[in-house]
């Protein structure tokens, strides 16, 4: 009885399987695809895994994802040097631009504080933010990590250690999400939108 | 502002994003994967979509995807050449396979019968399967097509092609599936479970 694939087929079923999101049955569906798309399509995706992990760096200033450093971001002339937006992932980087709202610099941690996974704040790019503030006209952190625990404990650690630095530390606020219903928020979140209330 | 990611990440979520079942924010978590996933990973990708491409080929017998044609199933001497079971893809056949019930051959017709996408019965697998009825000893066909209105539409058409031909054509029962409610189950599927009854 043939349970598995012929070699290749199983082993790029494998291939996807291994990649974050995709289930066992999603891989088989893509390698299948893959089998029957064209040739330059198989081709482009080569490609752009190839050139991904050849051109691809960390901003040496910012650690955001670029493929000259100092980043896109980071060399911007317009951009206002007095503000450092702090997040987690070079990904968090596009939600806040999305917003179309900031108009400052970021600093990607590379993570959070995560005892259990053995993450610390040596393993996160601290080191290089602090080295920022010393050179650069920062007047205001602002603390942009997920609202989890890691990201909890993370802002935590680093309010302790930016506030003496005589630099402003703010967080984004915690509350309703726009659209959505109060009779399906949490409790913390609702008790979170009652703490930061404010005059209308 | 940077509203898309530099070129070759960008490049690269957009290629993800354009396999199937892989959305937009899909797309982002898996290319930042592969971003930081160690080199031999991201070449084991490379090399399993390249490898496909070039190897794996459909067997002249029966359609199924192979290394080497016949494929192993065709091959083996220890099928049951009495018996074909006619299936629209490729994983249709592995998941046929894993009933560990079945000891024929397949034939795979590379899709079904649907007017809407302009696949009529000349662009399936079908007169390589009216050779094999000439030449090889089958005694009943087993149409185990999808059950929906293309493969319904294309059992009828095969049925009337091949049950003049001498051969017994069978089709999978229809029914509620094991472990499923009677309360959830559709009519049409409650009408096909009365109308196909069998004695305890």
């Amino acid at each position: 009885m043939a349970l598995a694939y012929d070699g290749a087929i199983q082993r790029l079923i494998d291939a996807f399987a291994s990649l974050p999101g995709i289930g066992p049955k999603g891989a088989q569906r893509i390698a299948f695809y893959v089998l029957g798309a064209p040739d330059e399509e198989a081709q482009r995706l080569v490609e752009s895994i190839t050139e991904v992990k050849q051109k691809v760096r960390f901003c040496d200033v910012c650690g955001n994802v670029c493929e000259t450093s100092p980043c896109a971001i980071c060399a911007d002339p317009r951009r206002d040097r007095s503000t450092i937006c702090v997040v987690e992932e070079p990904k968090d980087v596009m939600s806040i631009e999305r917003t179309r709202e900031y108009r400052g610099l970021y600093h990607v941690l590379g993570g959070a504080i995560n005892p259990m996974a053995n993450v610390g704040p040596n393993d996160l790019n601290i080191a290089q933010l602090l080295n920022r503030l010393q050179t650069d006209e920062v007047k205001e952190i602002i603390v942009a990590l997920n609202p989890n625990i890691e990201g909890e404990a993370t802002t935590t650690y680093l309010s302790r250690l930016l506030t003496p630095l005589d630099v402003k530390v703010t967080r984004l606020a915690s509350g309703l999400p726009v659209g959505g219903d109060l009779e399906y928020a949490d409790e913390i979140t609702l008790s979170r939108a009652l703490e930061g209330r404010r005059e209308v």
